[in-house]
């Protein structure tokens, strides 16, 4: 009868057929529980196209953790799996294996070290290091990937819209663009991001944040269609909404008829002694219209009026349009700063799509647990740069004198910031390419990862997300502006320490030697 | 404890705020119950950045029917409404609306017509009529654009894909860089529109599709790591799934190490009577190094065994594969067609996340109940080609004398297909630019829309993926190659009805006099 039940395709089995084949081999091999290390990055910045971006910022880590800790392999999972064939009609999985994982599919044996929600963070830095069983650690892959890569494509992309915008308020708008329900991940991220608020009653509720909303088109649609006009569908919301009257001008005519009747039926409003909220432009060439709403709206005394804009806003969008109001606004008599201190921007698909095909977060081996030490695993690439970085390691954030982060740093896991001295920085590719930076140059060096999992055990309370919004905003104070540019950014620097350098170095030779 | 609950954001809030501050309006005002009609279409083809679509493949139906029969108003959600308060602190709710809300607060008096999922679709043509009372059919519109828009933007990148790989195995393999939990969706929409399976594992169950995958280069580090190589992986592989033998041979160095470590251990299974699968290629010139290991592979007598082809494939970049693998094969013995013949596609980023900032699914208000008939609605747009198409309408697509589709037509609800005569298309936007058919060249036309809900009932039982699989394989048939095109399809038409076009011109004449 419902072949299609969306609700049960979540929990275990949420991840990639591969994962299990392997996992079965390395069973069959007494392998599964021999402990490993992955590390999760990213490889590149977001590309949107016809601009790239220079930083990332993390999201999606509290939510991975609740769906570890509230996962396991059920009977259903098993059984599904034990009825599986392989090419020659043979069941693919064995009942020996099929047993083990009943008894140990969860992942209370895994420990994890991760750069916290909110953190401005670069390419090739381990953003999340997972150590356990490689069973166990293996199948997290697919679902750790699934967890941070879209919040962080999303919460990165609210960065840059927010920053565009000058810091006046945005409003994420983008539910029915959103990727089905991927739309509450993409919400929340982009509260992390930069968004301030969402129209998204769901997510808001579930986050704390009041949500927030206008009206729309077919409202003056239906006034007009009983012959009561634009001004009849103004003047029924004012009476409803008399202290949250916030109008959509632009159904008919947006400076002939929109902004004329809002401006009337806010003059009622004021009579009887409420405040108007403002109006929303969602269509046109919003800068022009900006000035001249703004023109109107400040001879008839409504100078404190938001004006909100939507309709295909991205950073890009707004940056224009705040370029354009600059250059134009003055010559209505309008003062351009005065217009940008009052325009809050609703942002739908571009912030809940991220306009970019996804941000290429990997998840690759870098040690194996060999007796008390970790011995180091690489993966050889045709792509020098895509030669992930082997071994158990740390990352390192350093600052300047004037407090600005001017690196992250690898660095090999028993590896302590110098505390004197100098720090020589090698590039992470390309031979006897270094930079030294003297101690008494650098104001700090911050350790980036934290530990967050001990063998299945959480070890900090699940944090609120204005600690991850404030975060956000003060890495982003401190990251170089060129560097936060929205086109052409420059590029940050990812080092190597010469321990970690010269072991990479080691193992390619090593490993194009052996094959 | 846990301010990050995500599987408490479904059900009756996943909308947006201003449908329900409406909503409370309409109720204030006696309008909620008054019957309208909304039509969802989409604007524009999807745009890849240096390509666009020339047709959408639409899915999601299922799945949304689903929801609305599932979902109601619950008395968490009421309460939550309750409690919002407006700019100046008082509730934006008031109580008899929240009662008739937690009374009514269902879709069980909507009525739907739609097009049915894996149809081929196009831009300005209503893929789903909503009827029902004003304030239940406006708040459906968030979640009805958040099922649609998602999985018939996905379905169409699939369909992009296959069609490009020639119908060769596409597997979708993108759980990692997808949405979050919208992976789901997005799985199920990429087997509807061209994916022949998925890594998925639980979307494989859910849907009843065999899920599919080959193994990691992690396998091969492990192993590397052990001091038994890359060979020593491949041997345990073939030993575990002597049948299932499918290697990744890119882990090193794939024609100095990886072709000839898997051929070494395809002779030692075939010497035991198993058939090894094939290779996986995941990174490289993969029209070169397929064309290579395919030359390898034929020597040893594996001539049968499959390339899968892996790494940021989309359909350009697989076009531009069989397009190398054309023109270079010959060169070194190798036959185009039979290499052709043997590939395998292993498809993810850019399946799962399209590539695209998404489809313009819209929801537009047509159509008031006024006594026994339905009062147009128009809203105007200074773009013309968006100001949508008035009133109750129906759609038909018209087949040429080959059979091939021609044109679909938008027709007010009370007209009927010509039976004889001549059928006149006019421009949905332009004056005076029309088509005319005779009769005798049309083949059949046919009525695009099937009634699916009535007052909450579902006319049909839901229906199977392979169902809409054939419809769209069929659909995709009978479409003018020049529209299949990857890179400036020709664009198909979409047409208005005289009867429709004089309604429209008359409308928005009324609606510029009003405001």
């Amino acid at each position: 009868m419902k072949p299609s039940q969306p609700s049960r395709a979540r929990g275990f089995l949420l991840t990639d057929h591969y994962h299990l084949t392997a996992s079965q081999l390395y069973f069959r091999m007494g392998l599964h529980e021999r402990r490993v290390q992955f590390d999760h990055f990213f490889r590149s910045y977001p590309n949107y196209g016809e601009h790239q971006a220079g930083y990332c910022v993390t999201a999606g880590l509290e939510w991975l953790l609740d769906w570890m800790q509230e996962t396991r392999a059920t009977d259903d999972d098993i059984a599904y799996l034990g009825a599986l064939e392989g090419a020659v009609g043979k069941p693919l999985f064995d009942r020996d294996f099929l047993a083990w994982l009943g008894e140990n599919g969860d992942f209370s044996d895994i420990s994890m070290r991760a750069i916290p929600e909110g953190r401005v963070v670069h390419a090739n830095v381990p953003l999340t290091v997972v150590e356990g069983p490689l069973a166990m650690a293996q199948i997290l892959e697919t679902p750790l990937l699934n967890h941070l890569n879209y919040q962080s494509l999303i919460a990165t992309k609210a960065a840059r819209i927010h920053s565009a915008g000058r810091g006046r308020p945005l409003l994420e708008f983008g539910l029915r663009r959103a990727p089905a329900s991927g739309a509450s991940a993409g919400t929340r991220a982009a509260l992390i991001g930069g968004a301030d608020a969402t129209s998204n009653i769901g997510m808001a509720r579930l986050l704390g944040y009041p949500p927030k909303g206008t009206h729309a088109h077919s409202l003056v649609q239906v006034f007009m269609a009983l012959g009561e006009g634009e001004i009849g569908a103004f003047r029924a919301f004012a009476e409803v909404y008399p202290d949250d009257c916030l109008l959509l001008v632009d159904t008919i005519d947006t400076l002939g008829s929109g902004v004329p009747n809002a401006i009337k039926v806010f003059e009622e409003l004021r009579r009887k002694g409420h405040r108007p909220l403002g109006i929303r432009l969602d269509s046109g060439d919003l800068a022009y219209l900006a000035i001249q709403a703004a023109a109107m709206l400040d001879v008839a005394g409504f100078d404190e009026t938001s004006i909100v804009l939507s309709s295909g806003l991205d950073e890009l969008a707004i940056w224009q349009i705040l370029t354009q109001i600059e250059e134009e606004a003055p010559r209505y008599g309008v003062d351009a700063d005065r217009l940008i201190g009052r325009l809050v921007y609703g942002v739908g698909t571009h912030l809940i799509t991220s306009g970019s095909s996804g941000l290429n977060g990997v998840y690759k081996a870098v040690a194996l647990r060999e007796g008390e030490d970790w011995r180091p695993m690489l993966k050889i690439s045709e792509a020098p740069r895509k030669t992930p970085n082997p071994g158990a390691k740390t990352a390192w954030r350093v600052y300047d004198r004037r407090g600005r982060a001017t690196a992250d740093v690898l660095a090999s896991i028993d590896e302590e910031p110098p505390t004197d001295g100098s720090l020589t920085l090698h590039h992470p590719v390309r031979r006897g390419i270094t930079r030294t930076l003297e101690r008494d140059e650098i104001s700090e060096i911050e350790r980036l990862l934290e530990p967050v999992l001990d063998r299945g055990e959480r070890l900090r309370e699940p944090e609120a997300l204005d600690i991850m919004r404030r975060r956000r905003q003060a890495d982003l104070e401190r990251l170089d502006p060129g560097v936060r540019r929205l086109i052409n950014p420059h590029v940050y620097h990812v080092s190597l320490t010469t321990q970690l350098w010269e072991l990479k170095r080691r193992l390619v030779a090593e490993t194009r030697g052996a094959g």
